[in-house]
């Protein structure tokens, strides 16, 4: 087990990455629920540095900067997972990944978007983060947000 | 069983609410499928007094007028899985709400509408009501409704 | 098994049907997950003869069009899960259908192009295709899709 903890956290380090800071819900609502070895996690935002990145792809952020928030909200995602489950290493499979794309009305790459949040998390996790997906594009999201995923992540008892 | 039945019963009551009459859908669907303890519960929309709430959030509707939506919309889960399960005792935990707000494309409060869902919910249903969420903006809902919720919910057996 | 096997291909045959060739993910996610008897599958596009069935509901595209479009992605979930499953045979019960429609700000006939997916389903799935369901119109879709799937399905061991 911590074998494994350290592989992923040395992954983690030798991507280049930090886990942010968890953001905590500020209603009656949980960042994660977890029912019989099924987590489900609140849809993240993308933060950098503790800034919001807010925005709508094809309209005033590039493809680039919209598959970069994709890519920070999937680490929001495992940030808060961590947070939860106390190490990455209970993560016995990403099931899958919502993701949901600010988007002007002809923008049409959210698949590309999407990966940003795939690649992150197969990266960090291996083998068990690959997952099934969803990316659409919405007319808005909270906050101005660029980006918002969300999972559903099998997990092993503590 | 009896007791916690009257205590849910009793504080829908005493919030001055009642459950509504749940729609039947109209298709080759279902309003709840339950499996091995979870139930999908189909997409909800905000009616009150039997009229569907239609508008848009930031254009002909406001915050408060969309929280309320909200909150009608998750009464209508409720009042839709007390249908299925013939009782509101039978819900183990909410695990997910999805929140989908008919929005302009410059409303980002999201949150504070789904906030109305998640406080009903957590008001009727007490600790076990206590969920993960996603909030999205979309571009419309079915009919023009304002709100739409849908819910995965763990169950205990009859 | 051989027995229901052919009775649900024979039923895909004389609803004039094919399962279509699946369309492997470009990136680092998978069409289908599957984690103790449920399969979360990824988001499916409208495919014929090939070509992605792309516009939007109520600007360049009829709500008949857009049903047979939902129809054909959902003719693309059970292709995968066929692709996934080696057979639909070991399909238990559809638990959730997400239909996102491409649509114009004005069209709210989304249950109605759902429609096309929940009656394909049934059709060829007879009662384990029967699910809860959410439709939401959204702003744009991968590749300008019209319409867009995804399943939770419970399913059979091998």
């Amino acid at each position: 087990m911590s074998n494994a903890d350290s592989s992923i956290k040395q992954r983690i380090k030798s991507l280049g990455l930090q886990l942010p800071d968890v953001v905590p819900p500020v209603a009656s609502y949980q960042a994660v629920v977890e029912h019989e070895g099924v987590a489900y996690v609140s849809g993240q935002l993308p933060w950098r540095g503790g800034a919001l990145i807010t925005g709508r792809a094809g309209e005033n952020m590039s493809l680039d900067e919209a598959r970069e928030a994709a890519r920070l909200s999937a680490l929001m995602v495992l940030a808060t997972l961590n947070d939860f489950l106390g190490s990455l290493d209970r993560i016995e499979r990403v099931l899958k990944l919502n993701v949901f794309v600010n988007s002007a009305g002809d923008f049409t790459d959210q698949a590309k978007v999407a990966n940003g949040a795939s690649e992150l998390i197969e990266q960090v996790l291996g083998p068990v983060g690959l997952h099934a997906r969803s990316a659409v594009g919405v007319a808005i999201l909270p906050r101005g947000a660029l980006v918002e995923v969300d999972a559903i992540v099998a997990v092993v008892a503590d």
